[in-house]
């Protein structure tokens, strides 16, 4: 294990071992801790930015914690790679987010230093709380430290864990990595407050500066006086925080998140404290590589990259789904003023970057926020404006009661744009959208809809901005179909696409979105066999083409149904439900449902996923063969 | 509509009208309210603590306001009944929360001054900024108000709203009602926090005595600089409120709730900021009326009562289901010391309240916070302990994520108790429990019960704190069943249970929980015409039967799933599946799935909307008879 370019790092093989290394080579092991992330994030692709940022806090909190009987909840979880390494991971990132290697992010499968599982933002201080409870009840000793981003602070779940976390007579420590960044640029009061402290002196210092002072002087004193019979108020005049304060935590900071020793010492006086407490550590995204500390959001999830330009190793020919989307709202944006665009904090990874760019009023970064995005929308749309919300697919389960009880009851003409939808790869289980269909479809008045291709998608966003009541689009990441160019017809409410009929066919294939495109590849298989076989693109999944779907029924003896989504809730439960209301119709066709199992899917590259799900082209010519030879 | 008991009130017929009453009579005018809504609510029921701590309030926001140009966004709604008076709406009282007659929230198909429907807390400042955003988008002027409550505040959402109507360049008000109450007593820091200002001199006082005499004193001249030169750390010295100061809020308060005067002056002063402004109202809940000041829980939603003693009209002879989880819960902490129960803001209405009596430090009480309830559970079972989260089925879809992503990947062992599923009745729309089935069945590792009496949510209860994984048991608001006593088979993962299984029988109706006791009913129509009918009891909604549901299959022409849940996604789809995967057993069988359509359901009595919606007895008995005939 031992190796010059990571001298020490290579001494660390499991958790504490940090504890051996003297503190005046604290500096090198940072350094060579870069040097490993940056290298090896280059060849696999990963979250590089946010690790950049915590390796001096993650080193702090190790030296002053003792793992595993100690508790660290990383928030969302993209910044515990340094963790991973002090943890004796440092050989998983060799197939780091690859099928059968090492997460991105925390798992208590890896490592017993892995406490909690994380992946979506805000959930530290909630877990974390849980975890302090569980301890006190057990009569256990331990500390329990949530890490949680200032961009993760804007979620109102962190809020409520806090109001929770708030006049406890146990400890628990929360610290707030703060580097003024969410993906993007962080937004709201609460950045900028965070912001205004930033900027302010020390604790210690302002302690020592006016209150201390003031008590002192004697010309001060009877003012002193007056100002501490109000109460508690004299702390508003000499701590910042005051907003934690005033939520009944104790504030510690601010503290600068890359001096380990400063750290040590305000984590030591945080462990004492019978209290909830907020550690305030100020920290640069990216720190310590020039093209991430320039180019935040590009290095927040980066694919593998050259280490001395910075710039992607593959450079990508096609558009992807997300570009089209992005030129769709610019054009329909220039089309109709009445279109406003809402995204929690992604305006890079949604697209909407342009959309603001091009239309500054009419674009709403809310932060992480879900929950209010939507109603936000819900809000706009009532005030007659055509909101389009565009959350990824995962993240859009955050919404799931806002969009039922503020959205739809309502019939607001809300436009949901859901991105990343099906498979995302090698983020693993937390951000696979594979429920979108389930969860939307069961909303009353709500339309689901997933384009084929990449001119679908212009099309049916077109579409949904002016449907005048709730709709969803959903799409993958990833390159955008650009196959199937001659299939144009116009958007039809609840109208699917017949694609190719053929009067010899026993067999057709009924696929959504990105379904598509296998099943053309499914066609050609079957063809190359001299099978014949139909193909409809569904796209509503909601309302369903029923009309089209008892036609194909009375002409085909298989209906394979296909959907990047669970099975339960999805499409195929729907197509079976229309031909068992026609008897006849059904006692005379097979149906197969082709969907996600009822399991999450870990991180992997999304053929291999498709492939070992049983949702490729082949699984599913084999599986149609084998029905056809029985 | 003359009335000398409503003289005043008799005067208003529709918005605006207030305007008309002399000032001097505002006072007769809230008491004439108060009689009113007591007279009204005692026969009808209804939400009445809330409401009489209202009276003033609203009567000034109508004074302050010009209906319905501006606009008032009521968060959960139940507060609004003055100002449906106001409105124009008083006879609507006499159907109040009965189907076809007036719901018991805003509805803006009632009256164009109810600006957004509302029903779950903490949604009114995200669709108040919405609200506000389009109105200056349309280059409007009118003024947008959003009245939230103390207990409102703990939600996560109204935390992202705050930090996103921070620093704004627009007017827009949010008047934050508080009566120190949540429907039981609030929780955490923030409500401690406004506590602490109800206790504080007022804004104005406190300005005079410190700030001014600070700076006017000579011989505090230099403190009072030197206090200044640390930027606006000024403010906290003086400004109570300064929590919402620092999220770039502007604070005006603590002003009487229910002194009109003060009210109006406020609310002139923050109509004219051109920021978000707080108006913080300290009111009292029950407000004018002895039993509801003394039970604000009780007589939070109440049955009829006796106006004189406060009692309810009827007395329940019956255990509801959520006494006999009460109990239960009582008995299982006795147990197993493992068992911690949470909930969200709702101890007496979901039943405990007695366990928090006989365990107080293994029961947490986390506010109106349902995505935190769900995240801290999961952090209390990774550490190692039994957590049983009690929320209501449609304020659950809240936390949907939170199942998905916290507890259900990590595979925690975390008992959902999902009370207030199916038709709740009088509440109406945002409170009908009908999505359950569907969102918890999308849930990879969780499992889905539900009960057909009293006796078997007992045994599901104690089954699901040994289960060791996710769990839920959804049972309906109101009376427990408690026929088929002679029934009680252990329970078994996945096992349903054959209640009757005629040999004759052509017909088996499968029904999950509450419908269990419809089947019965069901059946003996059915055999009182001489038709022979099996029932099975589904118990499990995931995993399903498959075996049971086949056998059935094999002996059996006509299988009827019966569920209190939309179609799309629940318990009927799911048979579906199965018997289409013995396709030679599908075809035998004619599949009827009785379920709720894919439609919001509004307020009403909960016989009378399962029989509108064609789920009760006679209905399913009806579309049997046809089937059979044809």
């Amino acid at each position: 294990m031992a190796d010059k370019q990571y001298e020490l790092l290579s001494e660390i093989e499991k958790e504490n071992d940090i504890k051996k290394i003297p503190k005046e080579k604290y500096g090198q092991l940072a350094k060579e801790i870069r040097e490993f992330l940056i290298n090896s994030i280059s060849e696999t692709g990963g979250h590089l930015g946010s690790n950049l940022g915590a390796v001096e806090l993650t080193m702090a909190l190790h030296l002053a914690l003792n793992l595993p009987e100690d508790k660290i909840v990383w928030d969302v979880g993209h910044q515990s790679y340094t963790h991973k390494l002090l943890t004796g991971r440092r050989e998983g990132f060799e197939h780091l987010r690859q099928y059968g290697g090492m997460s991105g992010f925390p798992k208590r499968k890896e490592s017993p230093c892995d406490s909690f599982d994380t992946g979506h933002s805000s959930t530290s201080i909630s877990a974390g709380l849980g975890l302090v409870k569980a301890r006190d009840l057990a009569g256990e000793k331990h500390t329990v430290v949530s890490v949680i981003g200032d961009g993760s602070l804007t979620g109102g779940m962190a809020y409520e864990a806090m109001n929770n976390a708030a006049r406890m007579d146990t400890n628990f420590i929360i610290v707030l990595n703060d580097n003024n960044m969410s993906i993007s640029e962080n937004v709201g009061g609460v950045s900028s407050y965070l912001n205004s402290i930033r900027t302010t002196e020390s604790y210690q210092d302002l302690k020592d500066s006016i209150y201390y002072n003031l008590i002192k002087t004697k010309k001060g004193e009877n003012v002193a006086e007056a100002i501490r019979s109000v109460k508690s108020s004299i702390k508003h005049l000499v701590i910042p925080g005051m907003f934690f304060e005033d939520m009944g935590l104790t504030y510690l900071g601010p503290v600068d998140g890359h001096d380990i020793g400063a750290m040590t010492k305000v984590l030591a006086e945080a462990k004492r404290m019978k209290r909830g407490v907020v550690v305030h550590v100020l920290t640069q995204k990216g720190k310590g590589y020039g093209p991430a500390e320039k180019h935040p959001a590009r290095f927040h999830g980066a694919e593998p990259f050259d280490v001395k330009t910075g710039l992607p190793k593959k450079i990508r020919e096609k558009a992807n789904y997300t570009d089209v989307f992005s030129t769709v709202m610019c054009k329909l944006g220039s089309e109709d003023e009445k279109i406003v665009a809402i995204t929690a904090a992604m305006p890079d990874g949604t697209g909407l970057k342009r959309f603001h760019n091009m239309y500054p009023k009419r674009f709403f970064d809310v932060g992480i926020a879900e929950e209010h995005a939507v109603t936000f929308a819900a809000g706009m749309a009532a005030g007659g404006f055509k909101p389009v919300v565009a959350i990824y697919s995962s993240f859009l389960q955050r919404a799931y009661d806002q969009m039922i009880h503020d959205v739809c009851i309502q019939n607001m003409p809300v436009v949901f744009a859901v991105d990343r939808a099906g498979l995302v790869g090698s983020d693993g289980e937390t951000h696979q959208g594979i429920f979108d269909l389930s969860y939307l479809s069961s909303i009353p008045n709500m339309t689901v809809m997933a384009p084929k291709n990449k001119w679908e998608l212009s099309d049916m966003m077109k579409y949904a901005t002016n449907f005048g009541a709730p709709i969803a689009v959903r799409y993958p990441r990833g390159q955008a179909y650009d196959g199937l160019e001659e299939f144009r017809a116009p958007i039809e409410l609840g109208k699917a696409e017949m694609l190719y009929n053929d009067k010899d066919a026993k067999i057709c294939l009924v696929a959504v979105g990105s379904m598509v495109e296998t099943a053309k590849e499914v066609r050609e298989n079957l063809m190359a066999d001299g099978i014949a076989c139909s193909v409809c693109n569904a796209r509503f999944v909601k309302p369903i083409d029923e009309k089209t779907m008892l036609e194909i029924a009375d002409n085909h003896s298989i209906i394979v149904t296909m959907e990047e989504n669970v099975a339960s809730g999805g499409f195929g439960e729907k197509v079976r439900e229309v031909l068992d209301s026609g008897k006849d119709k059904r006692d005379k066709v097979t149906l197969v449902s082709v969907a996600l199992p009822d399991t999450y899917v870990e991180h992997g590259n999304v053929a291999k996923l498709k492939s070992i799900l049983g949702i490729d082209a082949m699984s599913i010519v084999n599986r149609i063969k084998t029905l056809i030879n029985k």
